[in-house]
């Protein structure tokens, strides 16, 4: 391997013991000596990359921040607002459940949002374009709040330990259904072979 | 006053300094210390109360907790369960509401709920008692998906820092209607005097 490709190696295996052991410590209770040591490289090694626990945290974090910003880009060059709306519902219940041990992480973790907030000038940001997507440009007050409040419900649920044992594809369908009926999209015809999207709606 | 009072009424300041601080400073960046700086007394003083910073937390959060194990009764009492789902939700969007900066502070610092979840033996079993008020004792998935959602999100989106500024009929009017809405109970006739009840739903 080249020195950069050693490089960038080092960088994918620390970034995956740091999310290990914020899983298990917190991110308060993990030094960059704990992720040395796990690691089995030297401080040094780690400081290489990255100065702070914060730029740690910042780039854990990047690959799933980056996703949605894909899917809202892709959203809005949906046609019609039905398909802007489920293109940005679907996107967003996709990445909640694809990164929920990461978005559990986070929710008993207020560092790393404020870490995550200080570098990508704000995650308010994010929040006001995923709501814009799902209720348009200027929404009366009760659909802003409606949408606050899926937006909240669907990161924190789906994040929720008690949900954990679900597999990938019937928690994002349910999670979908339940965004779709709060927005007031159509229903769904069941898919072939998953059979849940319209159980107990 | 006796001393009986003059202990109960320190304990009382003692609580809405330390839930200044707390707003402040979070938690964390709160010490005993600066509670007894604060309210002009020594630590000894606020030892003789609370012997550490978790037994304060706990004490600040008690009267919304207590509140809502009351609101819960009163609901279990209803003979109807349309009666009793109004109740339990009316009583939790109350509670969200009227303490929404303790809320904003909880959601901001999660040593807080920590702490109270290992002084009061698990918040998750009032969560769990709620939503069994809310969707009944055997819920399918689905169901119990969107109760999940909808108490985090009510809770989340109730006290963030966005809806400080409405006012607290404004905001429980419409997040009891949220709910009602994703629990399948029918529309409400408006209010006289609120009239927002059913605006943009």
């Amino acid at each position: 391997m080249s020195g950069d490709t050693v490089a960038e190696d080092t960088r994918s295996r620390l970034l995956a013991t740091a999310l290990k052991l914020f899983s298990e410590h917190g991110v308060g209770g993990t030094s960059l000596q704990m992720i040395a040591d796990e690691l089995g490289v030297t401080k040094a090694a780690v400081y290489y990359h990255f100065k702070t626990k914060d730029e740690i945290t910042e780039a854990v974090a990047a690959p799933a921040l980056q996703e949605l910003i894909a899917r809202m880009d892709e959203a809005e060059r949906q046609r019609t607002r039905g398909s802007q709306i489920d293109h940005a519902l679907g996107g967003f219940v996709d990445l909640i459940v694809r990164y929920r041990s990461l978005i559990a992480l986070f929710n008993s973790d207020p560092g790393i949002m404020r870490a995550i907030e200080r570098s990508l000038d704000g995650v308010e940001t994010f929040a006001a374009r995923m709501r814009k997507l799902l209720v348009g440009p200027d929404p009366d007050l009760a659909t802003t709040l409606t949408a606050n409040v899926l937006l909240a419900g669907l990161a924190l649920a789906g994040g929720s330990s008690e949900h954990a044992h679900l597999d990938d594809e019937t928690l994002r369908t349910h999670l979908f259904d339940i965004g779709r009926r709060m927005l007031g999209r159509p229903k769904r015809r069941p898919k072939t072979g998953t059979g849940v999207a319209e159980e107990g709606a």
